[in-house]
């Protein structure tokens, strides 16, 4: 185990060197995420299919339990339990849309060196110009259920159930539970709770209580999460474990439009629709999924109706709850009703990133609205929520409760309109008659090549270097 | 499927072109073989040890439901549900024996080109001085449950139930059910059921008849097995599926000085000594395996007892059977004992490759016996075996039955002896105080990759070029 030893040492050492003005050890999130024994445990896995570039090498790292798909490389890196999600990546000739107009000289490849995922997403696409052809997170540590979305990094660490979304970090601290989306930022630290959409013509921001956000996502001295949404995930761990168990399970019945990956955990009376994408590492237990409805990696869908042409965005969690036509709901959101008190969100609606709503009554909100940050209750509903008509009137600036909005408020839904839409054509949930493929129609099929470390000697818990190619 | 299309036309033309003088067509077997559904269904694994060097790299191949094991090539082959034991290759720094010491300047290899090889067992290391460190197997077709053993192919067929064993082979046909062991060989044909022993100091031949072998392993019009032997292992081949179907099995239990594959069938009250290996695709059923005893792959120990330091090779069939001490039960040799009718070998005895006792009345071999051929009955037992002594005294000829031996007894007895010692102390049956570890040792902790191929597109069938490195 003497290179595990040395591989938990040089993240530390390059993690630390980027953030050392900011005072911040990563020592003790390192060595209590790299538990030995459960990096021997679990399987690798690789996805396999005849609709995504292949290629995947890695070396000098331990993958254990994560899963890889599309162009990848790994190198000296823990990456647990993570889902590299590559079937977005731009391919060669693809046109990068910049001030002039860069083509892709060969398809892009994640990379990923000296960095600790841990129960991590990683998704889309670089959006840094600078490297359109590299998605690279280098000397990263990255906690529990962040989603690396399209973002590129360099010396960052991501505190439990961050977001960071089309962007680029470098040297910089994003606090639990923090949504960013804001271009490039440099040496920056952000707080814990913060949700924060930044782009040439608007800005979004709002901040969570310190109290409440303690409540539901905190971390305690050794960079540990705690609260009821970790507790919650917490509690279902296990269901996923028979998914691994097994070689080839009995496939879930779905439409042929539809991918339900076998590494989705489905449960009760479930029901899916046309065009519908279940990832893996989703849930689903007694959940309707309408045509066009989507559950990404990380997702709950619990006792809810999606109605069709939802989107719930990576680690979005839906229970008890309604949610109406083309509503999209953003990462990380935690909806959580109950049996007596259900949540019904209306149609057209944009659930923002990183929203809570848990309340002991019944939650309602009507059509086309905006919604964010923590309704507890019925009277925060008007302090956390704007239909998107009024929305559209703001000309300049905007604050309700502790949300702040700058700019034109027609630009910033049409941003959000236009992004959804694109989501959904990259799911496939527009496909028709052969026409608008996506996930949910080339991602089924998919072969997986299962991949297991050294158990004994002095690579113990390494993993042998493999390169996959077509 | 055009890919496996073109795969199969390629390894055809190979193996034809090579054969053309004998007027032999692999066509029939290699399309009867390449069955398209077969091909997707099963994964192929590689296993991953701290003791074995780390090599595997394979492109527009077909290799499911096989195994391999050590240092591996495989290219524009078909390898389907084959064992590729790559744990007795030469290493780098090795001297190879002959007039002159040939020190090894990498790894020896095993090499797999153009070839298809079906339910076959690849083992141990080229015996071929010319190429140290490959061991070749080229434009070759090898039939079900061939065992490759040290043997170099070039352009040739192996019939059903073949064994070549430490040996060259140039444009050869060996027909189902042969045994030869003849140092190098170039556009011969092999009768079936000859079992062929020749080195520069002593010759053994035997032929079957053809009506008894007819009995136990034939081959019909497209080169498909029939008999006894064949049906045998078919109706046990269900019991395999389950090991495929679980990631994690609880193991057998067993001394720690003993490995138990993980992929080997173990039903019944098997009882498992110190020392013992028992191999992948080994199949026990109420078998009691003494110290230092071994099943190879593809054995089939059923009913038995083995004292101790008994050697199984590969593919031998033990049943209804009592083997003595230091007894060695050749290649797929079929001991078919029955509940009222047991077969009892003595200690110290040779049991030739390939022999076949299959008697309603019991039979019992005494101690320190050689036996060979064709048992039906009490009255086949002497002329099918000699007492070891007495066979140490022949000095030039000997002919019992339709057995012919030519040289000196004792040195064939010698060579004998020398290599199931050399056997014992491979798979580690010798291992005491940290001393003589072999297979037996080295072979438990395996880990495993597990590979599928493309489920759909062009590619379909064929598997992503892989490579592994430590």
């Amino acid at each position: 185990m003497n290179q595990l030893k040395q591989l938990n040492d040089r993240i530390v050492s390059r993690v630390n060197c980027n953030l050392s003005e900011f005072d911040f050890d990563t020592e003790p999130f390192v060595t209590n995420a790299l538990d030995h024994d459960k990096m021997l445990k679990f399987y690798a896995f690789y996805g396999i299919t005849s609709h995504h570039p292949i290629y995947f090498h890695f070396k000098n790292s331990n993958i254990g339990g994560s899963y890889f798909l599309g162009k990848c490389y790994v190198g000296r890196s823990a990456i647990y339990k993570s889902d590299v999600r590559g079937d977005e990546l731009k391919r060669k000739g693809e046109n990068v849309r910049c001030a002039m107009n860069i083509p892709l000289v060969e398809d892009e490849m994640i990379t990923i060196r000296d960095s600790l995922l841990y129960k991590t997403l990683v998704h889309s696409n670089s959006h840094n110009l600078e490297s359109p052809e590299q998605f690279g997170i280098h000397n990263t540590v990255s906690a529990h259920y962040v989603n690396i979305h399209g973002t590129t990094l360099e010396g960052c660490f991501l505190g439990p159930f961050a977001t960071v979304d089309l962007m680029n970090l470098h040297s910089c601290i994003v606090g639990e539970f923090s949504y960013v989306q804001a271009g490039e930022l440099f040496h920056r630290k952000i707080d814990p709770g913060t949700v924060w959409v930044r782009s040439p013509n608007f800005e979004f921001k709002y901040k969570f209580k310190k109290e409440i956000l303690d409540n539901f996502v905190g971390i305690n001295t050794s960079y540990q999460p705690r609260g009821i949404i970790y507790d919650f995930v917490k509690e279902r761990e296990q269901d996923y474990e028979k998914l691994f168990d097994a070689m080839n399970l009995e496939p879930i019945k779905a439409p042929d439009s539809s991918a339900v990956n076998r590494y989705a955990v489905i449960l009760g009376k479930t029901r899916i629709g046309e065009n519908v994408l279940v990832s893996q590492r989703a849930f689903l237990d007694n959940a309707v999924m309408g045509d066009g409805s989507n559950a990404q990696e990380n997702t709950y869908i619990i006792h809810s109706n999606l109605a069709g042409l939802c989107v719930t965005a990576h680690g979005g969690k839906i229970i008890h709850s309604d949610v109406g036509r083309e509503t999209f709901v953003g990462f990380n959101s935690f909806l959580n009703g109950k049996p007596d008190a259900r949540i019904q969100i209306g149609e057209g609606c944009i659930v923002m990133p990183h929203t809570i709503i848990d309340s002991d009554a019944p939650i309602k909100i009507p059509d086309e609205h905006l919604i964010w940050g923590f309704i507890g209750s019925n009277e925060d509903i008007k302090n956390q929520t704007i239909a998107l008509d009024d929305l559209a009137e703001v000309r300049d600036s905007l604050k309700i409760g502790k949300m702040a909005f700058t700019g034109k408020g027609s630009v910033f839904i049409d941003a959000f309109r236009r992004r959804i839409n694109q989501v959904l054509l990259a799911n496939g949930a527009l496909f028709n008659k052969g026409e608008k493929r996506g996930h949910a129609q080339d991602d089924q099929n998919i072969s997986f090549n299962t991949i297991q470390p050294y158990r004994t000697g002095e690579l113990k818990g390494l993993y042998p270097s493999i390169r996959i190619k077509p």
